[in-house]
């Protein structure tokens, strides 16, 4: 009768970070259900929690093939696209906030037949830290009221997939293979060791300049064979850095 | 930043018949709070499930002014258009059912600033009837993937509130500043003394790498900002590879 949005949404990843509460993880995976997306993945949940959203009766069965990870990043190392969901508008100054809309959406459903794409949803107390929000190309902003702007953590995550699964877009035929931000970690990780060594970063400036070259990273926007290129690179610079001078 | 929805959804009205779960018409109320429609009124309400809702800490205040009715008919007297959601697409015939999408959104949305729009959400378990439905014009379904048609309550409301709520909303702009080509041709310069130094470009690949290193800088598509960060970065890195070791 209609065409199915899950063949959409396959690519999709649902990252719940930190959450807290069972019915929310349980929430969270039926709306996932209904709009076809199965991969969800969950950084440090409650223990409790996971276990009891994974018993209850009724939870979806996508629940008993979530993932847990330890960490933002080994949760989307295999992803091109990581998107950071947020309440407020105007929280970061380093990144693209978007509303999200039909035009944003779309530009999220070209994506999803190329590559994985991630959609990270914070604790339902305190939502995404500043630090998770680094690892992000875009940050998205479900259009609110300005008089309630904090949704339940199962309604926001069923308005994106109803979003994202809406009417196909035409294809457009492009051949660009993205990097992932596996890679890119490590182009990051080895121009902050590069940095260090030549004594760019000064002491106590460390966490900040390592989100401010994760960032400028990111913004590069790499494809994989440049992100493959740069890391050759980096590492051999690195490498010469490292060396003792006779 | 943005228009308020809140506006848009003053006419809309949420009828939910024989709700069961105080959860549910909590999380039906506070994703009708977010996104800015505030007249919710209960028809046949499981009397506990409505006062354990009500006096639940963090309910939303339209909670308190919301309407009970014994009937259906009592309930969308003042209405002018009437829509029953449903999750089966075909169990009408009698009723034009219409997918929840930009399309029939925008219907429904000419029709709030004239009338009193009344949307139907039926109880957890069963629906509404089909005596409910002889009272809508229209029948609504969310998209759902065929998998999974049975949406949870308050995100079947979520999702109808966003795309009633949607408007165009301009993204915010960004104003970039695009970094000029003597800024990226330094970058390039520094970029290959140091890959030089660090033994990455071998003896007689010189200008192959130089054309590479040109080409990738330049699909990096950096803005003002971040050729000045990034030539920062790569000028002190040069700088150290010159420095003598002891």
């Amino acid at each position: 009768m209609m065409p199915l949005p899950g063949s959409d949404l396959e690519n999709l990843v649902v990252v719940l970070v930190r959450a807290r509460n069972p019915l929310n993880i349980g929430a969270a995976a039926r709306a996932m259900s209904n709009f076809g997306c199965s991969t969800l993945r969950l950084v440090n949940p409650y223990k409790l929690a996971f276990r009891d959203a994974r018993s209850a009766v009724g939870g979806a069965s996508l629940l008993q093939t979530a993932e847990e990870f330890d960490t933002v990043p080994s949760a989307i190392a295999d992803c091109g696209l990581v998107i950071g969901t947020t309440a407020v508008g105007s929280r970061s100054l380093e990144q693209t906030v978007r509303f999200l809309d039909d035009e944003t959406g779309g530009m999220i459903r070209e994506r999803l037949p190329e590559e994985k794409v991630a959609f990270l949803f914070g604790s339902e107390k305190t939502g995404l830290s500043n630090k998770d929000f680094s690892y992000c190309q875009w940050l998205l902003k479900i259009p609110t009221s300005d008089q309630n702007i904090s949704m339940n953590l199962g309604q926001a995550v069923a308005v994106c997939m109803y979003e994202l699964a809406r009417t196909r877009v035409q294809q457009p035929a492009k051949e660009i293979t993205p990097a992932n931000a596996g890679e890119l970690d490590k182009i990051t990780s080895c121009l902050m060791d590069s940095l260090r060594l030549s004594g760019y970063v000064k002491p106590g400036t460390d966490e900040l300049f390592e989100k401010k070259a994760r960032q400028l990273i990111l913004r590069m926007g790499l494809e994989a064979y440049d992100a493959k290129l740069l890391l050759g690179m980096v590492r051999q610079i690195l490498w010469k850095l490292q060396q003792p001078k006779n």
